[in-house]
């Protein structure tokens, strides 16, 4: 399947890895493509630039928004919350309209100091708004909720006996999702929550996965619905 | 041991059943003994009135906010989360000053429609606003995130196999509270969160909370922090 993932961070990186690997035909869409390819530095975070994993990954394409947007299938949307919008907006509306675009980004506002709170929540969520400002497109929140590591192999832990949701207006859209989080990285626990709005739940899930992070001092946890 | 309990509902109720069993003296406060002793309709949810319960549980004494408060030992807040403040300004500050208090309250706005809202959140939380109002109790934000049923029969799924949190600014009594979840119930996982700020995270827990039990038609689940 031809997938693209908006957002060539750590959780984009990751999805690329491991789509490629099982078959999948990957374009990331960054905003700009030579600035991209040209960073030495490491990011904030201590991972090394774009150019050291895409020369690992020599199959995954690099393009703009606009242009992966138009040769995906399905759209990933890996970007930081806090760009996820403007992000998608580069990718154009035209280029997601009719498809599936899994949405993985949390509304993290860091502006207010550590550990971040939500630019939004409780009565909306970036979900929500990303389905209303391209309401062609078939959003389904999910993955929002573990580390990239996890989301593309889950049987890290307890041999996947942990829990994973999927939120979205469209039905058929949310079971062809929980097929590829079963397929593509082996997820055994995909939960329908309903419509779109149930997205504000898992987004409001982060600052207890914040917290419990501290706690444990690791981001290698995840939860289960246990019933 | 002596143990307060504030607010008559199911979630009071199941817990003074329990603690009565197991050998404590409870005192349940309420805001009017005579009506809640005169009640006879069923609450919105179903359930009877008090004075069926508490004739099935006579050693648990019924009294006013302020001196159930005075009694208790340790006080367990099982008020509904709008009118939690102001119960406990009924409770009294001198009464509350010292002791711990369970907060199992949960800040549920149901003005704008089904599902609730929560009307603190994000940058702020009930529990934080309790403490802020009490600064000599000790509160420790614990058991929110279950049902009343699994609040002290956590064995009830999975043997017990999934966690409860606390939070609070103490940290001795958030090790006494653990200490009493698996003395008195029986829950085998207590993650300590750390300071009361990390009632944000489990009070936000809720809006997935509701709309899981949405999808499983139940309230019989509860979060296992898989590791």
């Amino acid at each position: 399947m031809k997938i693209t993932i908006l957002g060539t961070g750590p959780v984009g990186q990751t999805l690329a890895a491991k789509l490629d690997t099982i078959g999948h035909a990957v374009t990331i869409g960054t905003r700009d493509v030579s600035g991209t390819l040209a960073r030495d530095a490491k990011d904030p975070y201590g991972n090394p630039p774009y150019k050291v994993w895409a020369a690992e990954h020599s199959q995954v394409q690099l393009d703009t928004m606009e242009h992966a947007a138009a040769r995906g299938e399905v759209i990933i949307n890996a970007l930081a919350g806090a760009g996820a919008l403007a992000g998608l907006v580069l990718a154009g509306e035209a280029n997601l309209a009719g498809k599936i675009v899994l949405d993985l980004s949390n509304p993290l506002d860091f502006s207010k100091g550590m550990p971040p709170s939500l630019f939004v929540s409780n009565t909306d969520s970036l979900g929500e708004q990303i389905q209303r400002r391209f309401p062609e497109a078939r959003v389904v929140k999910t993955l929002n909720t573990v580390s990239a590591s996890l989301m593309v192999d889950p049987r890290q832990l307890a041999d996947g006996a942990h829990s994973m949701f999927v939120a979205g207006n469209d039905p058929d859209s949310r079971r062809r999702v929980a097929g590829w989080l079963a397929e593509w990285f082996g997820w055994r626990d995909v939960i329908d929550l309903g419509d779109i709005t149930t997205a504000r739940g898992t987004e409001m899930l982060l600052p207890l996965w914040l917290r419990t992070w501290g706690a444990l001092n690791t981001p290698m946890f995840s939860f289960r619905v246990v019933r």
